[in-house]
Formats: structure tokens, C-alpha cells, sequence
């Protein structure tokens, strides 16, 4: 019944989605992705039947104000795929496990459609916690069952850090970017990693990466003629926050058959297509290590693009928050700061804003929410506009950036925790890059599917060759071949992933995004599951 | 230097709002509050003058492709006093005393500003703390010095929290709305508070309220045609999000005669003009116990509120941050849900939103970023539309959630800690009353000064009525007259409060608002300063 209802729902959403894009001078953020993945041909006699049916469904709530008519049309055109329909059947499923074990031919969902390391039992980086716990109850510092409980280094980091605090107040709002003395510790952090000054007054703490991308789209986006460049496949945080912002997503493509290659050609070509339509490119978004792609730019590569973001006037928005998961010897991150500060281009050259978040790295404290922005190369007067509308939320939660300054600051070598928190480091790691791999080949060893390698990030994007005869059963079934295909995998498998559709992708290819996060002794069953579905899945479409 | 840029960047700020507010149908949110408060006459000379001399100021940043002329619009329209010009100035101040002790006639400054009750030494809740630092830390639960350092009932619930994780992992996102298990203790808080039902699933738990109000306001405003009803004085945050989403704030004003009464007879009359003008009201923001008015409003008048927006259509925005701090024998909190329910309205027959958040009440942990919002009376479609917005943020953090459970379920009386917390809240409440009452009669003994009851909340918003000689001094210093009020206090003594123009006046009065959260033993001299002051400054323009 409920998920009668969310179908009608949707059905309405596209209908609205419809009608606004075309007005739209280039394609809102959402058509576009729409245009990339749809091959659906729903008409719109079906469209009034279901608004009909809809109507009347929603009539108990019929003196109720807000409608699908007269909600904000960019929320409706907002998407989320990452926890979207295939995640709300998961959760269905889940359920009934619970409620019937052995009710499907699984006992357990897999959640591999969301980089949530510990939600998947990776555990938790022990200094970090210890330090968290010590400033959430600082009375128990001076205890000496304390000694007992917690490492040496802990204690005095959190005696540090309290002391940075006005007041000792770990339950007060903050300044509005952040606590100074964390700020301080963050960007001594910038510095060891790039080899150039970063300033604590660029810095921003922010309830992990998401908030502060839209506090950026925010500023950029006027209206819909004002456009940001961003890949395809994306994250669809951008998306989503481009459209609830009310402007125009311009797309670039990343080049598959070259690891998903960052080409400035492509860029060149879209925003000089994009500003024939009269659109005003802003910005160019840029994920390193890419999300959902995996690949990780060269530094040339990273030069060129901060030359064109130089040439055409763009400020370049770098998500780089996979900065610490790198899983193959011969790539490196390089933060973008640091690549443009090497080209000689300094503070007054060039808008940078790099995002950072506590959410992913090798520790994976998603649930803290914290993270940070450093923005740099803003006049003061734009600046004094970010911190207005940083200071209307007044601050980020104060563990979270407590956890950002560790995470920019970790255990050093001589430290107590030094060698455990190293050892918890690299284990996680290593193991990640073994599951990246594990995962790549056995994508790879699929009956038409090709899967670049996983360089870095969380997350492989095998690109799938569907038969004709699965296309037009997903036709019939009015979803996406890659949605219908992580459904059917769904329901055989347990196994959760995000159709490529979720992140856009070229026109005619199907994808699906899926973790590299389950734990590594069950890795050899996915596998083995996986290849069983998808042999049984091709048996059945073959043609 | 800064504060010369910053002094430019506002004024362009005032040209770029002027232009835009004349083509606004009724007036958008800051102009609203400009007409209500301004009484400076920059000329256009003036401006253009400042406009220009600010471009060459920012010559240095002239190849950065942000500007005022090009940011969004709606961004340089918002407003937040409570973090504005007076706060920054009285951070210059706190830097001058630091780097030269002496160099004012004060020693230190004393942030009334803000209800951020730990920045001036409230203590936390020693249970909230003792549960937050095992859940963030939950390896030492099992050992047996923690039952030296912590309550017994605080590591039972600890237990109990961690067993309504999913796989226990405090480190993972959660579901969106905030864990289940969690909205479940906050439903029954909330049952047991009002004696009605409520549901988990109505429950979104988030990064305190300001995320709640911007989620619905972003739900509700689709262009500047759409109005949202809000007290005059009212807290800010609201006029920022109605700006910052492109609404149009309508203003209705509490009346300062009744002890700042809200009269449904001046919401009717507003509500039709608004919509003369072509406005599509869509919500009523009530603001109870009121910010910054510290009114409660009695059970009567809210019926009259519900019926008000029940005929009229309009989804009622409650917030309800401050129901624990009631400090009146006379008045109780009665929340909204409560007094539709008793009315006989149910869940199909009005849309009420109801905020609250861990930062106020007793317990003040403004930096833990908790909160939620109880959704009800919306249609499964919208219902959707809603849970997407907080997807694209996927979870607010943990510990507030943990935090907004405790606050909704503390210790009851048998539990170890009973004693203590409830001695701690007493504590605290008792002394917010006692320092209420020792400002309010202070506020009322000073010459010119009128200040009605903080029945609740954190706030005093005296009224002065200010000689002509010293509005005529603002004018020259092109400053509203109750901002130079307050500047002249704040160079004098100290203290930091907020003009009654960052909240919204009746034209022609003035105000400022002050906070009740002092250090009780500080309040006599705060008193005595103020005192002081205001004598010296009537003497010096008493005319």
C-alpha cells in the first residue's frame, strides 16, 4: 500500500519533472541525468491515468495544505538514488528477514550501496574514540581509573583540546567556522600534507562534506542560467544539491575506456555548449579520488585543470574526501591546493574550495558528521557572505570537529598509540585494497561486464552490456534496464547496489556503483553469489 | 582594515537589496525588517560613492570570479544579527584585552547575545555526559573501572542504546531520520509530555532545529510568491531561511502592551493583506515560550492559533525549543500536538511541524547539534518528498540523536542518577528564574525603559525609549538607533546584546534583546554596569 502510494508519487514527480525542463535552457541537474539514463516511454495518457488514480488515493489527507502541486518544485525535482528505491525494497526485505527468516533465498542484506564502513563492522580507530569520550566528559580526566582505561597520548590530547575551547565549553556553540584552535590544528595539517601555509581563517568545520557543498552551490547558484560543471558519473549529492538550489548541472563526461579519464577537451566542449545556451558556468565540480569511478587524477592531469578553471574563470570545487584512500602504488593524492600553489598560482589567482570529511579516509566516522571546507582565493567580501550563511546554522557539532582536527592531526611515531593506531590504519587499508581488487576481477570475469580498477575511493562502477532482451523487460516493467537489474540482483542476492542511472552515465551504457566495504571474509560469498545471479540472469535474457 | 571592507560589503549589500525588494509583490523578509528599523537615509550619492571606492578596494581579488555583483542574490539579502556587527565588534574588543589587558574600561566581555548557556559556565548534565562518553567509546563498557568513573544507570543506558544501533555501530550513518530505536524513546517523551500518541516514523532527528526550519521552509517556498507568516519580533533564523530560500516573510506583530500577546485578529488582518498583494501564505511560524520576547502563550489563545490555521489553511511551524524553560508559577508549556489533539484534531486534519532541539531547556548543549522535528498531518507523497530532502544529507550525528533520546527520556525517580540530575536541573532552573527576574527588574528601574516578564525562555527584549538627540546621533552615524544604543554599551561595559532591528519592531520603537544566562554571582555587577551606563548615556543626550 505504502509503496502503492510512493509509485504514484513518483509518477506525479516525473510528470512535474517534465514539464519544468523544459523551460529549462540546458536541462535541469536532474533531466540531465534523466536524458543520460532513461529508455522508459511512459505516455502520458498512462501519466493522467495514475495522477488521477493518485488524487483519489491521497484524498484522507485531502484537507491537509501541502500537495504535490503546491510543494517547491525543485524539491520534487531533487534525486537521491544512493538511498533511494532500491535501498527502501532492501529495507523491505530486511524486514521481512526479520519477521520470516528464510522467507528469500538469503539471510542477510548486504549493504554495498553506501560507503558506510562501519556499518559493516569495520570498527572504529581507538584513539580517536578514546579522545571523543574524554571530551565529552572531561570530569573524568583528572580520575585515576582513567590511567586505566585510556592511552596516555588520549589524555593529553584531550586536555589539549579542551584547552582550545573557550571556557573549556564543549557544550557551546562554537565560532561559526569552527573552534580556532581546531581550525589551527587542521590547517598545520594542510601544511604537512601539501608543503604550502594554509591559513585557519579558511577553514571551515561543517557537520561533514554535504553541508558544506551546498553552503557553496548556495553562494553560486543565482537562478537556473547559472551552471556547474560536474562529471558523469557524479556523486549525486551534486545533483541534488544543484537542483534544490534552483540551477543547471552541466555535464561533463568521464572517459571510461581511459579509467575514467578527466579530458580537458570534454571540458572545454561543454561549457562552451553550455554558455551557447546562454548558461553561466560558475563552477567546476571535481571528485578526487573519483565517486562513483574510483580513479585517481595524475598530477599533470590536475595542472591542466586548474588551468582551465584559471582561463574560463571557474571557481574549482574539489571533493576530495577520499584523500586517504589510495590503494595502488603507482598513483598519489595531491590535493588541488597543492597542485595549483606549485604552478606558482597563490591566494588572489585562483577560488579553490577543497571538501574534506571525517566521514570516509580509513576511519569512516560517518555518524559524527564532521568535516571541513577550506576556501581560499575569495575576496573578503564574498568571505564575509559564506560566514553569514555558515553563521544562520551557527556551528557545526562540536565532536565532529573535534574528530576533523584528529583526523588532520593523528598519533605521531613515539606516541603511545602510535604503533596501534598505526597497525589499525594500515590493516584497514590493506584490506580494502584487497577487497577492491577481489571485487574488480570478479566483476570483471562476468559475462559482458568490464570494470575499470578501483584506484581509490570506496566504490567500483562496472559498466554492464544488458542483452536486448533485458532492456525491453525493463522497458515493460518501466525502469531503468541498470535499476532492473539491481532488483532482480537484489532479490536473488540479499546484495544492495545503486544502478548507474543514480549517477548519470553515457547514453545507451548501463552501470551499477557497488561498495568495496563488506567484510573481507565475506567477500568469497558476494562473489560467489554474484556470479551465480548474474550467469542465471544472462541464461534467462540471453535471447 | 577589515572592518572598513566589511563596511563597504554591507553597504553594497543595502544597494543590491534595495534594487531587489522593489520588484518583491509584498516585501521580502530583511526589507521587511529594514522598514520596520531603519530610520538612516543613505543618500544614493553616498553609496555610489562607497560602491566605488569598495571596487577598487577589492582590486586585489579582481581575478577571482566571485563577486557581489554575481553571488546569489538571495544570499547577500539574508540577515542574522545575532551573529552580526555588534558580535564582531565585541571580538575585536575581546582580542584588544587579551593583547593589552587594560585597554578598555572593562576586563571582560560578558556575551548576552546568545542563548549559549555553557559559553558562561552552565555545566552539562552529568548523566547526558556520562551516556554520551560510553556510546562514544563503548570498549570500555565491559571494564571494571568504569563502574568507579560512571553512574550504574548511565552505562545500562549506554547498553541499551548501543543494543538500538544496527550492528552497534556509533559510527555509521544512520538511517535518515535518525535511529529507530531512538525515535521510539522520543515518541514516548513525547507521549508521556501531551497524553496522546505520537510516532516514531513522524520523528526526524537533526543537526539541532535550524536544519528542522530549513528543511520545511525549503518543503514550503517554491518562489517569492510563497509567504510564511512570522512573529515581529521574531528569531532570526527565521527571516534568514525565508531569504535564503527566495520566500516572502509576513510579518505579524506580537503586542508588547499584553506581555507581547498574539492576537489572531492581527494574524487575520495580515493574512489578508498579504494576500491583496498576490502572496500565497502557506505556514505560521509560532515562536512559544517566544524568542526574543520570552512570552508563553496560554492554552486558550493556542486553540485559537490551531482553528486560525486550520480554516485558513496553513501548516503551523511550532517552535517548541524552549518547553522546558518555563519560569513562571502562573504559566505552563502546552505543545502544539497536545492542543490540536485536545481539540479533537487528528493527524488528517492539520499539518503541524513541531521543533525542538538539545540546545535550550535546562540542559543547554547548544554544541551537540541535536534536534528533531515531529512531522505530522502530511500525505505520504509529501511525506516522501521530505525524507528525500534529509537523505541528501543522509543523517544528522550521533551523538545529538543520542542526546535528543536523553533529553526526551532522563533519569527517572529509582535510577541511580535521579538524585543528582535532578537536583542539577533544579539547579539551573531555579537560578534562570531568579536572574530573569533580577534583569527584567533592572531593565524596568532604568529611566525610559519598559521590559515585560520572561515567563520563558532564555531572553529579555526591554524596550528604551530613546531620546531624539541620540536617534539623531544614530542618524549621523548611519546606524539604527537601537544599534548604536547597544554599541555604546558594549564599548562601555561589556556586555554584548542584540538590537531589537535584528529581530524586527514596530516602527518607531526600539529594543534590544538580552540574555538571562550570566553566572548569577556576576548578574549585580552587570547590573550595576548597565545601570551606569544608561544614566551616563541619557545624561549625554537627554536633550
Amino acid at each position: 500500500m505504502r509503496r502503492f502510494v510512493a509509485d504514484k508519487a513518483k509518477t506525479l514527480i516525473n510528470r512535474s519533472r517534465t514539464t519544468c525542463s523544459s523551460s529549462s535552457p540546458i536541462t535541469t541537474s536532474t533531466s540531465v541525468l534523466q536524458r543520460l539514463t532513461s529508455s522508459s516511454s511512459q505516455s502520458p495518457a498512462v501519466l493522467r491515468f495514475l495522477s488521477t488514480s493518485s488524487d483519489s488515493m491521497a484524498s484522507d489527507y485531502s484537507s491537509t495544505p501541502v500537495t504535490l502541486n503546491n510543494v517547491n518544485p525543485k524539491v520534487l525535482k531533487c534525486e537521491y538514488a544512493v538511498r533511494g528505491e532500491i535501498v527502501n525494497l532492501a529495507q523491505k526485505l530486511q524486514n521481512d528477514l526479520k519477521e520470516n527468516p528464510g522467507s528469500h533465498p538469503f539471510d542477510e542484506i548486504l549493504y554495498c550501496n553506501i560507503g558506510n564502513p562501519q556499518s559493516l563492522a569495520q570498527q572504529p580507530i581507538t584513539f580517536f574514540r578514546e579522545v571523543l569520550a574524554l571530551c565529552d566528559h572531561p570530569l573524568i580526566l583528572d580520575k585515576s581509573e582513567t590511567q586505566g582505561l585510556f592511552s596516555a597520548d588520549s589524555i593529553e590530547r584531550a586536555f589539549q583540546i579542551l584547552d582550545q575551547i573557550p571556557g573549556r565549553a564543549t557544550g557551546a556553540y562554537s565560532h561559526s567556522q569552527g573552534i580556532k584552535g581546531l581550525r589551527d590544528t587542521i590547517a598545520s595539517g594542510i601544511e604537512a600534507r601539501d608543503g604550502f601555509p594554509a591559513d585557519p581563517n579558511d577553514i571551515f568545520l561543517t557537520d561533514g562534506a554535504s553541508p558544506a557543498v551546498h553552503m557553496m552551490m548556495q553562494l553560486l547558484i543565482g537562478s537556473e542560467n547559472d551552471g556547474i560543471l560536474c562529471p558523469i558519473p557524479q556523486y549525486p549529492l551534486y545533483s541534488a544539491s544543484i537542483a534544490l538550489h534552483g540551477g543547471t548541472l552541466v555535464p561533463y563526461y568521464l572517459d571510461e575506456e581511459t579509467g575514467w579519464g578527466l579530458e580537458v577537451s570534454e571540458l572545454e566542449n561543454q561549457l562552451k555548449t553550455a554558455k551557447s545556451k546562454g548558461i553561466n558556468v560558475r563552477a567546476l565540480a571535481v571528485i578526487n579520488p573519483g565517486n562513483p569511478t574510483g580513479q585517481v587524477l595524475a598530477e599533470a592531469n590536475q595542472r591542466e585543470i586548474v588551468e582551465f578553471c584559471k582561463k574560463e574563470g571557474l571557481v574549482l570545487l574539489a571533493d576530495e574526501v577520499y584523500q586517504e584512500n589510495v590503494y595502488v602504488p603507482e598513483k598519489q593524492f595531491h590535493s588541488f591546493k597543492k597542485v595549483a600553489r606549485s604552478m606558482g598560482f597563490g591566494e588572489k589567482d585562483i577560488s579553490l574550495v577543497s571538501f574534506q570529511s571525517v566521514s570516509k579516509g580509513f576511519y569512516g566516522e560517518c555518524g559524527k558528521r564532521g568535516g571541513y571546507m577550506e576556501v581560499t582565493g575569495f575576496s573578503p567580501e564574498i568571505r564575509e557572505q559564506i560566514y553569514k550563511v555558515a553563521s544562520v546554522n551557527l556551528c557545526s557539532n562540536i565532536s565532529g570537529q573535534i574528530l576533523a582536527s584528529l583526523v588532520m592531526s593523528p598519533p605521531k611515531v613515539g606516541d603511545e598509540s602510535y604503533e596501534s593506531f598505526a597497525a589499525e590504519k594500515e590493516g584497514i587499508l590493506s584490506s580494502l585494497a584487497r577487497r577492491a581488487k577481489t571485487l574488480e576481477d570478479a566483476f570483471s570475469s562476468l559475462e559482458g561486464v568490464t570494470c575499470n580498477k578501483a584506484e581509490g575511493a570506496m566504490y567500483l562502477f562496472p559498466r554492464i552490456n544488458l542483452p536486448d532482451k533485458a532492456i525491453k523487460a525493463a522497458e515493460e516493467a518501466k525502469t531503468a534496464p541498470d535499476a532492473f537489474y539491481a532488483r532482480r540482483l537484489l532479490n536473488a542476492t540479499g546484495i544492495v547496489v545503486v544502478p548507474g542511472s543514480g549517477f548519470g552515465q553515457r547514453p545507451g551504457t548501463w552501470h551499477f556503483r557497488c561498495t568495496i566495504l563488506p567484510q573481507e571474509e565475506k567477500i568469497p560469498a558476494i562473489v560467489s553469489r554474484l556470479t551465480e545471479f548474474h550467469k542465471q540472469f544472462m541464461d534467462e535474457f540471453r535471447g
